[in-house]
């Protein structure tokens, strides 16, 4: 449901139009010097900046810590933080409830939650809850000390040129979609659980979290299928276990294999798109034009890497603890 | 670790050159007929068939029924099945314990469990365990009444053509990768979770667990990358949330929209490769060439597709059960 | 951690001097009518009424919706609630922090989260968070509806008379335990899973959630041991599973048998008393005298009841979801 | 369900009269050595020894390891152990079907699975299963280095001499019940999880997966009602924690401290007694006398403590690791 994780828990609740949304991470260890400038960048990179092709809704998004904190350091007990929703018009929505947007979740939703889902904004699946994966990212890089993670946006709309993928899409008026990549270095060898909880499971599991996202693959990927073994293999090369290609990602047997692990996550165009489309209408059960109104990005995977960051580092996060290459209380205590 | 699913827990253990290979289930409902004879065209067909490119290692693949049937039909209480490891050669792998195969787990297993870990034949990091898979699909499959599960082969070495992909391989004399697709039609409209067990969650997790899988995509999947929104969105054109096409693969935020669930994986090619390739020998501490001996697939992918589906159904009864599609009793009740 | 159960899961969070304490429910089922003035009553009844015996520390204790709810009821979203912390004050705990009180978490608690847990007047650790539990157990009854939950005080200070017993520790000037019990009717015949999640294996975990509950009894409970098999055994009479007597308390084989359900716990004397105690000093290192200062029950107990239903009813409402007695979507629909 | 454990995850499984009961354990720390003979004592002791009040029926309870064991050590991978049932008289029980006895998991479970349920000799609800239980303590002592636990029998039938309690049942021709006590020294400060996890919620949550089983109390108990807090509360005389007395039975908030852990439970009289009772017959649908036949522990009590030190195990295990007090591979490594 709406939690991740076996020691570092994380769970995620609020709406886009609703009074705020949120996340407390149970299991978290104590001892961690946490302060609201901690976030101010992730947040930031998440608003996908000023370019064009991103939201005009912009939030401050400043943490508002409610519980585990004390003295500036997490406390052991949950972590509550909210981001309040200041920036919201749901005028926009109300009107538009008779008329499911395609490539939303207005139709399943209403179907899975008789009607009584909030509906504004995308309410609970909105792309605002991201807000709350970037917090839990924060929080979980300063937890891996040593391990550098770093994701970006490799294409956008087909070119590896950004600025001329979204060109694409401002002349088409209409969205697009993208590909992200995210590498970690500084892994230790020996991550992941046999059979369902390898690192692919796992950060698979995650990635599938962060709205638009449809598929993900690893080191070569898709690309394998057309790879022979001997081209596909990665010679060890040391006691280390480093290997002189890195075809696997930095995976093998769904376990750290101590190379740079590598990854990658598509991003479909975003659903909301200023072009005209057709729906079913609830009320008049007759298929319509429309177009969808509000403020939305022309493409969402500008702010997508920052994201995938985070839900890399809470996934890693939680098998360093589970393989207790993190202490259950941080060590440069102060009191 | 070996556990998945909240209501139908499967549970997998068990090594390539132990004793056998087994599962339980628990949260399986009652009243379930079943016989070893429901089992076998899923595990044939798991043997990817008498074509070459398919390991000579070849077992009965009997299950054995241990605990939760009575009368021919499931009870309640946790169901377990063994299938017993009878045509081993343990002697092929004791000589090769130095040279971490590449691709294969030997070499992070090691890290792992401090040589702990049964080596031989790949231990519990081995293709054998799929049979457990299979098993636990056949199961799954029998629950999920009035759905169809289909899983094929769309391409083997980039050829659409599987017999002539697998030829690439046979005439490079390596082993080689392909993709498999799986389509499920009959699904109810609303199943998954939001925010971390969406429909792409749940299904992405469970397919990394077949050995071997390094991607995953739904619907248009990385082809999604380069379309705008408009081309990706898929008009509803009726109450039923039919929609005009299917780019979403059947999943919108992350719930099932009552149209066909699509997607796929890439299958790496098989580790195990007859060609020449180099090592780090971990007592000379150089690094060597060597090649793989022992029985192994040529393409591995051949005989995904019975997995595909298995964890396919597996995922989908667990969704099923929690959303009280399937009920804890069968009704079809005979004592 | 700090959740508890498999369908309609509860995170709990907070300490007794910080901003709040909350909850989050998620998996509780959408369109649940839901207004403050539903937890009136519960809360007010936490308090412990306006006799002597309880602490003078009062909040208004208004639930604070901030997540899940949505025209009025319940969404199917994680549903967060907060209740502030107005009436604190911490500086009766500051200068006590090198004196770990007997009975209280302060030394434990400082062990395992090495200083850095939140010491002021518990914490997390402190009593101020069962006005969270009391508010699942609003909801958790509203669900169970047709169910009645009832819990009494038996004694105080071994006095079936409360007043008496409350009037020995008002005389003695120290705090006193006592006995709650509660009794279900209404529910159905077949709650609980077998082997480790029996009814009883579930009451028992959640009720030690209480702060200083120190013990547990089912039907007869300790009574039993002194019991004949012929005297214990409740004769059923009738094909609803009606017993004759009920010393089993309504749970056999860890199942639900459709009999009224009774169980016992024990509430150990608040451990914070005025009377002068001894503790060992963590500055000085040496034994010294001293008595617990600020406001707090002489008799806990006397709050216990409307706590203990609610625990019951969260255990109960989470069994009655995985046994499909309750539906995923409230049915008196209202939009 | 038929799991319990966070790290150290155990899986229970099998009927008194089907093929065999057994266990896997997930998550066991690789490199413990592990043979047969570590089991005879314990499963000895289980057996109630050689003084009446024993059931004649006697089974070799031979560990047999199907996966998870090389060499002699545990390899991290699933430990599955299986216990054939070979001294099993089914025709004991089939003409009883019909009459749900009093005490049993006869009439709930019938309800519950649909008449689908392995009813003989109690199924999947037989105290035959906790074979396992103490097959899982035997592998967590073995962890527990330097940890103590033990158990006995405090009373029998309400006498603290046993024979004079057994003799009382002998005489009556009639089955009782019986109180037992565990004690573990050598615990590090510290365990136990706050809220919903704390050693008396996972002890307790555990004990009642003991059939018979109907109260747990912790240090002073049920005892504490009638106690002051001056008088219950533990006098910290030092920087380790220890107390001056343990009326917290080595428990406080939740968490060890450091002081010996003592706890009890009740065990009521055994369901199955040779004297005659009453109950419903499910076939006439009228109430009927009759005797339980078949082979019966008269006072199942004298079997418990050494499940009860295997259930404790179990659980200090998990928190051990979960603590990381415990590596996740065992140290004096062997290859």
């Amino acid at each position: 449901m709406n939690s991740f994780g076996r020691i570092f828990r994380v769970h995620i609740f609020g709406e886009s139009h609703g009074d705020c949304v949120g996340l407390t991470i149970d299991g978290c260890p104590a001892g961690l010097p946490l302060t609201a400038a901690d976030f101010l960048i992730d947040i930031e990179r998440r608003k996908g900046g000023v370019q064009k092709g991103t939201t005009p809704r912009k939030e401050d998004d400043i943490p508002i810590f409610k519980t585990g904190l004390f003295n500036g350091h997490t406390t052991g007990a949950p972590l509550t933080i909210l981001f309040e929703n200041n920036n919201t018009r749901s005028g926009d929505y109300e009107k538009q409830r008779a008329v499911p947007r395609p490539g939303h979740a207005d139709f399943t939703a209403h179907a899975k939650y008789g009607g009584f889902e909030d509906f504004r904004g995308g309410g609970h699946f909105s792309g605002r809850l991201t807000v709350c994966l970037v917090a839990v990212g924060v929080i979980a890089k300063k937890l891996l000390k040593g391990i550098e993670i770093q994701s970006t946006l490799l294409e956008i709309g087909g070119e590896i040129d950004q600025e001329k993928g979204l060109n694409k899409a401002i002349e088409a008026k209409d969205s697009i979609g993208g590909i992200a990549e995210c590498r970690v270095t500084g892994l230790p060898l020996g991550l992941g659980e046999h059979f369902f909880d390898s690192v692919e499971s796992l950060l698979a599991h995650a990635v599938f979290a962060i709205p638009a996202v449809k598929g993900v693959e690893f080191g070569a990927g898709f690309a394998a299928a057309k790879m022979f073994g001997v081209e596909h293999n990665d010679a060890i090369i040391d006691e280390t276990g480093e290997t002189r290609t890195n075809h696997a990602g930095g995976i093998v047997g769904g376990i750290t294999n101590g190379n740079e692990l590598v990854y990658r996550i598509v991003i479909k165009p975003t659903s909301s798109t200023p072009k005209e489309q057709q729906t079913w209408n609830r009320e008049t059960n007759e298929i319509e034009s429309f177009s969808v109104k509000g403020r939305h990005d022309l493409c969402i995977a500008l702010r997508v890497p920052v994201i995938l960051e985070a839900v890399t580092a809470m996934v890693l996060t939680d098998l360093m603890l589970l393989n207790q290459k993190i202490k259950p209380v941080c060590v440069n205590r102060q009191m």
